[in-house]
């Protein structure tokens, strides 16, 4: 479709396959790092470079991973006998930055959605029912994301843990705090209802 | 601010540089590549060392160009006498892709923006000027953008034409082919009105 000479277009081609980068911004971006910002493009090449050779996954979390032992999956956090499963690596950074909690993680990198092909395979679940049958976890906690997918991936989840006799919990959804109710969805007021608590 | 382990802060803080990336999708991207696709990570970083590696400017008309000799500065356009100063590579291709135009070009790369440093210098305006003392332009037509900065572009601009006794002309600005007037802004239909043509 572009007519630019061949390595320009290449470049464009390539951004392109960043998500949520279009055609006019792959170009803008092309133009951008050649023009304004050749510095950028150049520790971007080698920062990709160095991020395909030296970062894996955790065969026990599925975190990525570029050291021999992950920082996840330590002795002390194993000890604790928690195991919060979650979404993604930004959802475990959440975690790690926002709460206290400090126990290990499960990554799923998705969630249950037959239509993309995405099943219990490629989330990973059979590490997942090993590790809760080794019988150290004692508590799993569910902290997918409230939607459709999320849930039914949660629900799966639970079913799983209690096949393994393992203890599930979900964590809580509702109105988020300093929010104001009348700011608030719909779905998540009828959430944070059902789910009250007494007082 | 992210504390991710290093490679990936690196990978994460370098697609940050992009322009339109923030956090949040800079994330996502290398999440991306990383998760699901190395292969599409893999060929940017190729094309990122090829682009920077193989990719220079044309002296005469300032267009990104990888070959020796400019694909838009050729004999044949520059017997037509005629030369479009457009602000990016990308006015350039639009016109070449939409329009049967064949001339000569001169790529800005911008347009005159004092408040953010940029102004003729930065524009290349004094190769600009050699090119129209050379004698070989009979007319030169400004393609800038109907935007405020585009518009003091084309002032400076055709100043500079008159100074070099040089034709200058201007590429019309008004209501879009198949556009309906309901729909055109109102910037737009007053230049649109003004510009009026005996019918
Ligand atoms: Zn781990
Ligand atoms: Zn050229």
């Amino acid at each position: 479709m572009n007519n630019y000479s061949p390595r320009l277009s290449r470049l464009i081609e390539a951004l392109r396959k960043l998500p949520g980068v279009g055609p006019k911004s792959a170009q803008r971006m092309a133009f951008h790092l050649l023009d304004r910002d050749r510095a950028a493009a150049e520790k971007l090449a080698a920062a990709l470079g160095d991020a395909l050779g030296g970062i894996g996954r955790c065969k026990t979390c599925r975190m990525f991973c570029e050291d021999e032992a992950c920082r996840y999956c330590t002795p002390a956090r194993r000890a604790g006998g928690q195991l919060c499963v979650v979404e993604t690596p930004a959802d475990l950074m959440a975690l790690e930055a926002g709460t206290s909690y400090r126990g290990r993680y499960f990554v799923l990198m998705g969630r249950l959605s037959p239509l993309d092909g995405i099943g219990p395979a490629e989330l990973g679940l059979s590490v997942l029912q090993e590790v809760l049958l080794e019988g150290d976890v004692q508590e799993m906690i569910v902290a997918t994301n409230p939607t459709v997918e999320g849930e039914a991936t949660a629900y799966y989840l639970a079913e799983m843990a209690k096949a393994a006799k393992v203890k599930v919990s979900r964590i809580a959804h509702g109105v988020p705090m300093g929010g104001e109710l009348e700011y608030v969805d719909g779905g998540t007021l009828t959430h944070a209802l059902s789910g009250r608590t007494p007082a």
